[in-house]
């Protein structure tokens, strides 16, 4: 941490700043320059807030952080290296990681009625899909929209995940319901607009199943990677990251703007395996394509994708919904990607 | 509602997608353009989602709304009247309202002790505040940063409301703590980070207490009228709307951009009540009594504003704090502008 | 300039960038602190780019400003003390400035022909404006939209100057017309979308004209103070910088978000004086008079306002033009709030 | 166009304003829906400002457009087909467009020197590039940084060009400059920040070399294509869309975002060109690799990247310049991606 004083700075008030900071248990290191005084800390800073310091007196000028923020979602926390979240499926355990092939999910926004979900588990899983993605509780923003069937949406995301072993990834809204959520997704998903629920985050941090953490529309890598931060202090390790468009001046054409370089950014930030979602990236089905083979080219360790039998009568985000064969086409396109680049999975043994 | 047919589009698709739309109970006419043809749809609209609506036919090119998405919330739900909304304290019943003079809420960011919080309670019910706002529950971006008390500040703030006849506002982050913050506070917060957590939108709106809504840090305006119909179609018609900042491409100096145009803006839509918080808004208590009187000057109807005893000290916010001393001298700036157009209050009869 | 190097640098490494360092005229500091080392460096650093000595080595993390870029535009370069911008008019010298009251400067976005504009410009004189504004040429999103009539135009404004005493603001677009406009202008407008047009910026900063500099949609304080800095390092010190609303993420209702919290940033950062565009900043007429009176009530030291004899059929940018009758009125309830923070000019003396 | 009128507007005004615009010479269309009345505008609305329609009545709600604001620039312009750019180089003529090679562009930000420029030609080109990108004129944010070499700067792209044969892209920041420019330039560059100098873009537009137009970093896809509209309603076809990452709320890793579903979106909107600046879009030359990966494989017809042979000691942009070893490398690279695509071009034929 780095204290900046304001130019004429009275010395013995460096000096009654220097001497409190000691009393915190930190040793600054006083640089004199040209115009302006600086204090170095050396010390544990990490848990120190930048701008609670800077009311140490009215001559501070800035203090800025040189240490980041985050520890265990750091990169440097292992070393260097990346972590895999491995996640057990009826068709046995699938891996998210730097040094893993892409995994596919896919699936529509929400849980209709059995026939279209458990007929989409088997189109997507015949395309190659991993997983099943499924909403059961919708954050919707009108109250007068469709808000999700609940509970028995998640008994039939279990007869779809019986019917064809893929595993199933559907959202967690609210904490009365994680007990429930837990029991039936293979991973937990947190939306975007929750992304800051920090009471939420503490208690699937303190579970076991792994967690997706969907960016926030208007989220920082910095603030992404410390609500992260909160999942993996609670003591569960498996987070996955998911980049699912920011909002920006522009959302005319694209609902939202997907951030891509997220991915290089992280790679240097993170262990973390990084997942990004096309369809509510840009909210049209049409540019989901293009941007799902972007993503591969730029090193994402795992794709979301909607797919829905019939996306003009979906009760929910329809338009930026693939059909079954526009996804099956899909796949294959990615598939030349995804191979160039060394991602693309062996087919799988299929078990159902 | 208006569908736009895209150039081209076959005289029988446009029969096929008017007879579709008969068959939702909507009454489609054809205008044919010089380029295009558009379908103007009479009836009952505003439920529909015009994404969904794309989807009716790959000759759509878009669809507009024509009626605004938000009912209950609206001002032509009242005919064009404000609305009151009347929270009973120890001092007295204060309404918040368009035609009610400025509500000041005052107090620091967390509750921190006995003694920290009556003091500010003391002092800003001297300097002429209506409520007392303090945290009990803090989300904070890092798992490492105070939380705050809990429950027990809860009790804190039941002490200060005692000693000084002040209302009490406090954050409600988690539906579980819904109970015992309700049966504290006069007004429950709702948080910027919470704005679309519906579940809890829903679960204030089932109660009677009145809410305060926060906006999103990268909300529409719309989105949060949306919000505050969560609240309402849920029952509770008591709720205020507080501006505390949007996120924007320059963060440097200030931390948010305090939107004060959504004054005007708001006024116009909706007939509830209008907060603003230039603490949060700002980030910084040197900009926060420039902001205050801004506020008042386009007709806010209330103001929130972080006080601290000794904000050098304060376990979180700090440097958006104001001292006691500068807090009393803007009420006596703001007094000067609130009486100019006419929304100071009357001195209130001190009770305590 | 403070060096922040990589965890694990090695301490043959830190030396070079050390001695590097030196050759450049820098004298570095070591700290060595539990992780990392970091150099501070004294000397002058103003014109050094951090991102340019970021690359001195891979093992580098990060480079960090202690000083501002801008020098000519920073208050301290005045010792704190406000600059007075003074403009001789027809009507006397008019000063815009902290110290000074509030000038107001008012008329249609573009000169249509002579009557309108002599019309205008003795409705807002009759008013208390201090200045015409008027475009002669316009800088407008579409080619196929009016274009502004030129040089015609500024004859049109001299023939208003004339009736009324008024001082004329009017925008430069181009340098082939900066003689010209130069020759009718009292104060030279630099647009928005120039802001950063660097080769203009130096030659108005070259003639000795006023120039009005309005902050670029995306810009930030910093990048607009470093605009003024071209001006001021060009030899002209008479700069006034003019919000007129930023680019965010909300554009459903107010066209732009008008940042007034840039007036009490500008204040701490810079001598120069500040206007306030609220017609521009709003982008609709029934917002303008609410951003207006928080203008003032905020500390800003001139208003730009929009007013046209008839919106409805104005060339441009009439749907945030007031008509002459709503000035009148706004005018008067401006009036509460300068007097009311004293900043309302006495009543000038009538010439024409 | 269509005229949305408020909730209550008596019979006669609609009357009113359907026969005002009938004289504007629009054939308005009545639909009267459940609560509101529509008027659909018949005939050549392509010019009509909405903003200036609504100012027609103080009873007209909205005036949504149906039509887009851009004729040559629009992908019916052409009835569906993508317009090729094909600029004549000493190595023969490149063709910008959807259905050829990608055409890769590389240099440095500046041109320093000879041996600088010369030496990063015969390594761009050795590698397969096919123009050379370099400044003469460059704007930068601050007054006190290298601002370019200017005229002699040309005159050593000349000296590079003849060297390598490689063609030339290079910045116009003002029109007196354009002569010059035009002369040494195959292709002139307009920079972000002159996206919507309109006097600039009517004068590129008034002779024959190819524009490379940046988008503006707040510069909506409409306000981009529009300036295009200048450029091509001047006379010009021959214009190439640059992205080059936008302004948004996160500048702390990336200095910008890159918006890659620009590609997708571009190309249902426009016949022209599509060529994406990983290096402005993200200004780190770490991010650059993964980005121009993404670019091809999301469709991008061309990419321009920053090389230079030292960039710690660069005068401008050293932080996002790649070495030229790893230009070489990421040559390699994209030629995975790219033949996996279907866009790589075949080795061309060395002159030099």
């Amino acid at each position: 941490m780095i204290v900046v004083m304001k130019v004429g700075t009275p010395e013995v008030e460096i000096e009654r700043v220097s001497s409190e900071l000691g009393t915190w248990g930190l040793t600054p290191e006083k640089i004199v320059g040209k115009h302006k005084v600086v204090l170095g800390l050396v010390g544990e800073t990490a848990d120190l807030d930048p701008l609670q310091m800077q009311e140490i007196s009215p001559w501070v000028e800035q203090v800025l952080r040189v240490e980041q923020p985050f520890k265990r979602a750091s990169r440097d926390y292992r070393h260097g290296e990346a972590s895999d979240v491995v996640v057990s499926t009826p068709n046995g355990a699938i891996t998210f990681g730097e040094n893993h092939p892409l995994v596919v999910v896919a699936g529509p926004c929400s849980v209709e009625n059995e026939e279209m979900i458990i007929e989409t588990a088997r189109r997507v899983k015949a395309a190659g899909a991993h997983f099943l993605r499924g909403g059961a509780y919708k954050p919707r923003t009108s109250p007068y929209a469709f808000q999700g069937h609940g509970e028995s949406a998640l008994n039939l995301l279990a007869a779809a995940r019986e019917a064809t072993g893929l595993g199933i990834i559907t959202e967690l809204m609210d904490s009365p319901e994680l007990d429930v959520v837990a029991e039936f997704a293979d991973v937990i998903q947190i939306g975007a607009r929750n992304m800051q629920n920090f009471s939420l985050l503490k208690k699937v941090g303190a579970q076991e199943k792994p967690v997706l953490l969907k960016r926030g529309m208007a989220a920082t890598i910095e603030d992404w990677l410390m609500a992260a931060e909160y999942i993996l202090a609670a003591g569960n390790p498996n987070v996955i990251l998911c980049e699912r468009g920011i909002r920006t001046f522009d959302r005319q054409y694209a609902r939202n703007t997907l951030d891509l370089s997220a991915i290089p950014v992280l790679r240097t930030l993170t262990h973390l395996p990084i997942m990004i979602d096309p369809s509510h990236g840009t909210g049209k089905s049409e540019y989901v394509p293009a941007m799902a083979m972007a993503s591969i080219a730029a090193g994402a360790d795992s794709l979301m994708i909607e797919v829905h039998p019939n996306p003009k009568k979906a009760l929910s985000d329809g338009p930026q919904s693939l059909t079954p064969e526009r996804f099956d086409r899909l796949m294959q396109e990615m598939s030349v990607i995804g191979k160039a680049v060394g991602r693309w999975p062996e087919p799988a043994v299929v078990l159902a």
